[in-house]
């Protein structure tokens, strides 16, 4: 069986290239127009979770962690080359225009063009 | 654009409805043959994030989070109830048997048969 998810959106980043990027790049999430009514009250939130989708992402099962050199199986580490690269990062919000579709971030690991699966309240209870 | 994944195995929980779950429920991860390999290694963690899909969630953009009454926009909240119900929880590892695919936690507040997306170490830097 298989899942299929249609993006709420896209990621527009100044990261081109697989590799290590800076903690405080900023990138901008642009938000399909069908989506945009779920941004209300994102203003109001100080980090939010983006999960997006590794676009570039190899489908390992077995990973070499950085840092280490033996491999071990992909879902002891969190690794972006995973079977589904769900990937998962709490950045900061810097504003939000819920007209345009736009929510500009600090601290995204993500590559451009990266497929935005889901926003999340970060920091709080709930799965 | 839709992105298609194929699920890594499936819930088994005695969680069968909807509603608030204990805590500690134990329930166990039953992981498909083709994927066991990458379960290597997490014997030696003590909590990983389970990602899951609520195969059962309404796709909603606007909600009302617990213990509110107005509406807000979905991607300021954790609910279930969301466009891509892409739901995330830290649990602790009880055990691991890789020949039979089985890992056992508790703490995982997903229905019984909820399809498995990804498992993800916990707590340490990377998306």
């Amino acid at each position: 069986m298989m899942i299929a998810l249609e993006p709420i959106g896209t990621v527009r980043s100044l990261l081109g290239e697989r590799g290590r990027v800076p903690e405080d790049a900023e990138a901008t999430l642009e938000i399909s127009s069908k989506f945009r009514d779920g941004l209300d009250g994102l203003e109001d939130l100080d980090r939010i979770d983006v999960i997006w989708y590794g676009h570039l992402s190899r489908k390992a099962l077995r990973v070499i962690p950085m840092g280490r050199v033996e491999f071990t199986g992909v879902f002891a580490t969190r690794s972006p080359d995973r079977p589904n690269p769900i990937l998962i990062t709490t950045v900061e919000v810097l504003s939000v225009d819920i007209d345009k579709g736009e929510v500009k971030v600090r601290g995204l690991d993500a590559l451009d063009d990266s497929p935005i699966l889901d926003i999340k309240q970060t920091g709080v209870l709930g799965s």
